[in-house]
């Protein structure tokens, strides 16, 4: 089923989502940016969509409605904007509720949160971006699962509490990951030595990871109890205090998951 | 040049390390476990491997000697190990400096520490095994260079104040990354969730972060120093103060690696 869909918001999702929506048949019929240049970027890579600056879309033929833009804006633009009867309004943001929504002129809104990490200029196929879907009405829903099944994209409908459990996961498993391959980054280059050394291992542990499950996965000098390396460690590091702390946090919380 | 070679050992790398040895041409004479069974596991796979359960070598055809045994036993074992004339005595830790094996009976001792992580029934291609080289002579420099490119493994020349540099940040890139997977993976638990939907997310992060670099690659919210989130998120995990504490910490680290 062919949706007509407008996207509010110029950031990475919408940039994204946009020409995937596209490339799945959907019509894009309007990107609405605060500053119209950066509308005119989305809308200019697609067929016959329409840049904007303004949020009156009593005129527009979409149907579906996504606002993509920062949790802070999310109320505010969904408050404003002015939208065609029958509408369906959805955010597409990790950690904001349905509610805040609910003062918009949308008839039926919902969630369309995309566990996935954008960066622009970096192509991913949309089979690889869950969807965490929510909505108060039926009608919404069903949209939002056309939507997905039309990108290939898995989903899963989930209320409030578990996006929220799932947005905090995926800070530990994505943002905090990607923080401490950093610390090591830091480490090597304070003595003077190459990442790419390092490369191989993060890739094999990983695959491992994902694989065998982290429990399973865990190796090292904590998950050893080898207290000796660990001080010796904590020693190296004492020209940072803070991740001195770090190491011997999660160091203890690796003890404290070994089996007694 | 093919080697004659001699392991000392029957753990993760010793299984490894042997098959791949004799895949690249050279021999392995003997396999030493002091359960001689766990040995034999080790021999039986190979052509004309001995095992054995005592540490007199002094029949050995073995030019090379690689002690791949845990940090502990290394120095005791390298005492009483009885070695012909000639013979290059190795160690496989990330830890351990070289002078541990000043008191065996080797005419040229070195270390040959791989920087993966092995698991048993895991198959991995040594071509993604660097190796991280340090010897006293250069007789031994040479031995350990050719087994490292008979294996196409890539190789670093390190001295031992490096190589702990490397152990620190590999433990933060690999073990502990594998553990923050682990806490991602306990919070969805706990909710009833499956993990399988974070795994697109987490194999597209790690990709991006190898390619672009931890720096470039950082978002979350404590990039955009979202503190409502943050604050949010923090309360969340009020059920294991240990791991709001590791959430507090990773985001104050992150923070405060952004730029001013």
């Amino acid at each position: 089923m062919k949706l007509d869909i407008a996207i509010i918001g110029t950031g990475n999702v919408a940039w994204h989502l946009s020409s995937a929506l596209e490339n799945a048949g959907h019509v894009i019929t309007e990107v609405y940016g605060r500053d119209l240049k950066n509308a005119e970027k989305i809308s200019s890579r697609l067929y016959g969509t329409e840049a904007q600056d303004h949020l009156d879309f009593t005129e527009s033929q979409a149907n579906l409605f996504i606002l993509a833009v920062s949790d802070q804006a999310i109320g505010e633009i969904a408050e404003a904007v002015i939208l065609p009867e029958g509408s369906v309004l959805v955010h597409t943001s990790g950690n904001m509720a349905l509610d805040i929504l609910s003062f918009s002129s949308a008839d039926y809104t919902g969630i369309l949160y995309p566990l996935q990490s954008f960066t622009k200029g970096r192509e991913i196929g949309f089979e690889e971006v869950p969807f965490l879907l929510e909505a108060m009405e039926s009608k919404a829903m069903k949209t939002l699962k056309t939507l997905c099944k039309s990108l290939s994209s898995p989903y899963y409908v989930v209320p409030s509490r578990d996006r929220k459990a799932i947005h905090v996961a995926a800070v530990f498993a994505s943002n905090f990951t990607n923080h401490l391959i950093g610390i090591a980054e830091s480490i090597l280059e304070r003595q003077g030595l190459e990442f790419d050394m390092l490369k191989p291992l993060v890739t094999e542990q990983i695959n491992k990871t994902l694989q065998m499950g982290a429990k399973a996965a865990q190796t090292g000098p904590a998950k050893r109890e080898d207290f000796g390396t660990l001080e010796n460690h904590h020693e190296f590091l004492h020209y940072n205090e803070q991740l001195a702390e770090i190491y011997r946090l999660i160091s203890q919380d690796i003890i404290d998951s070994n089996p007694l």
